[in-house]
């Protein structure tokens, strides 16, 4: 007889945004006259710009000719998308990485719940406390969290780093030591950022103890202040500890088109195995590409104009984020978030 | 210190394709001169079909405009999607599916990989021999599979079901009682395919056994034959023991645009745990959902005239497999298939 993965079965609930999102259905449906402002996930409501929309067109252009047809994807991402992700997010910003170090997928939240397949169980995991739960469950889902401890809505195996109004929403080094750091800057749900001195602390506490950071930089492309830095690999010595992993959906407004991508430098090892090969295996297997048209809309973000067009993007959403900071602060909440983060 | 995933440790060798496009390049860098016709890897050579260009550009019109603009795509699926698959794939064969048991991917490959996820680790699988990669690499990953015993070129614990000349390359039940069985037909890679009766009984089995049949219909869309099963849940009793994964790959082209689809029917249940509950935890929580747009592309397919230009694109591969049978066989070698696949 079959058995299923019985660590399905700890998970308290159902996935948070479900769960967010049936309550708003029982209350639309209960009081169909009254109007819904949704600040429950980051969603955007913008259109694509208009260079992406060209980009689209003409790769599915491309796809109606035999001569300029494209079937299977190189399993990690095409070079035009590895390339224009290097130059712009990385060698622009000083930052050493490569383009073959680059996995292209169809979004963070994919590689943020599949990253911890080449992850033995037995590991011992750190979070910020809030969080964005993908981290969490994907961890029980995989045995690695122990028991959910209902009163305390906490798992036994976690170990959970307060970020408060105290320490302006920043983790603190952990007193116990973990093996796998979830940390995401600018953060999601607090807002909140830490400068590059900051995140060096956390690199070389991660280099000192052998701890590997999954460095969540989604929100990158909000930051507006200068000390706050765009990618961990900004960090001495973030090659042999950190994962990075980035998002089309909030800089390009890619959450219903779907693109991302992993950053796992080759210097990052467990003994001499890389964890580069690992991804690259478990990439290879299990996934089969991102679609062809997709990745030519990704190429495009980092054209000159789609910096452009997807820089005032951005600006309507930090103007929205003001307007809500503003809104909340006037109507006596203690609110903070929205200066390197659309998060209030 | 964190620890690796050992398990990936003992997968021999690279992924398949990818050891194949390497001997390619090697191959190519060293006889430039040499034309080399590729049977290894199933990709399709036809572009796309026009209903799915259009579907294509006036979906992405529709991302343009603020009014029409989709973000975040409902977790399983859009309605429109579903339907049009259940329609289409199930109610038209009077097989009893519903809308809300289809779960909408980015393609065949992932789902069977991803589907190990909501098994424990402790079960056993039977494959049929030869089979497609992805399976078997898939739960060494999770650690289901022993240890890979390089002479025999197998892994200890995995029921292996020989698929030869002598049974017409249909496996025979195994005498050792599995917990999962992979099946595919039209199959990848032998191209043969069994009867209806003959899938019954593999699901008499697996309700009597206990075990849970994971069916790879990929290539329904080449049978030719009468007799040949179109889905698994033409068969009486399969939807207490079958889930079936579903692509767009081959029958419409997909192999670079990604669309898939994995049908878990709510009465398969472990005890009193539906794995559909199971499955659509691990989708909402490790997936964002497939592109809007290409899931307007998946909706064209079924589309009178969709049908219409893939079962044209459908009969080309299928002229060019009988082009290749013809072609080896007055080469000299025994080979079968191409009647109900593409497959040789």
């Amino acid at each position: 007889m079959f058995k299923i993965n019985e660590n399905y079965l700890k998970l308290p609930g159902s996935y948070l945004f479900s769960t967010i999102a049936k309550k708003v259905n029982a209350f639309t449906a209960a009081n169909p006259d009254k109007e819904i402002i949704r600040l429950g996930i980051g969603d955007v409501t913008l259109p694509l710009c208009p260079k992406v929309i060209d980009a689209l067109h003409s790769s599915v252009d491309e796809m109606a000719d035999a001569k300029t047809f494209h079937g299977y994807a190189p399993d990690l991402g095409y070079e035009f998308l590895r390339n224009a992700i290097v130059e712009h997010d990385y060698q622009k910003r000083g930052a050493e990485i490569y383009a073959d170090e680059i996995f292209v997928s169809d979004g963070a939240k994919s590689d943020s719940g599949n990253i911890g397949d080449i992850f033995s169980v037995d590991n011992k995991i750190a979070v910020c406390d809030p969080v964005y739960p993908v981290y969490v469950d994907t961890n029980a889902m995989a045995g690695r969290t122990g028991e959910y401890l209902v009163d305390q809505q906490k798992w036994s195996n976690v170990i959970y780093m307060p970020c408060t109004a105290e320490t302006d929403f920043a983790p603190e080094l952990p007193t116990e030591t973990p093996d796998i750091i979830y940390l995401c800057f600018p953060n999601n749900p607090t807002g909140s950022t830490i400068t590059k001195d900051e995140l060096q602390r956390w690199v070389d506490y991660a280099n000192k103890v052998g701890a590997v950071i999954i460095y969540d930089a989604a929100y990158e492309a909000y930051i507006s202040e200068e000390n706050v830095p765009h990618t961990i690999y900004e960090c001495e010595g973030a090659r042999t500890c950190a994962i990075e992993l980035k998002s089309f959906s909030k800089n390009a407004g890619f959450t219903g088109t779907r693109l991302g991508y992993t950053v796992i430098p080759r210097d990052l090892k467990c003994g001499d195995v890389t964890l580069h090969h690992l991804w690259a295996r478990r990439h290879g297997t299990k996934f089969n590409g991102a679609p062809y048209i997709i990745q030519r809309a990704g190429e495009a973000v980092f054209s000159e104009e789609g910096q452009k067009q997807t820089g005032e993007q951005i600006a309507y959403y930090m103007n929205n984020a003001k307007t809500i900071l503003e809104g909340l602060k006037s109507a006596g909440y203690t609110v903070s978030g929205g200066v390197n983060a659309p998060y209030i």
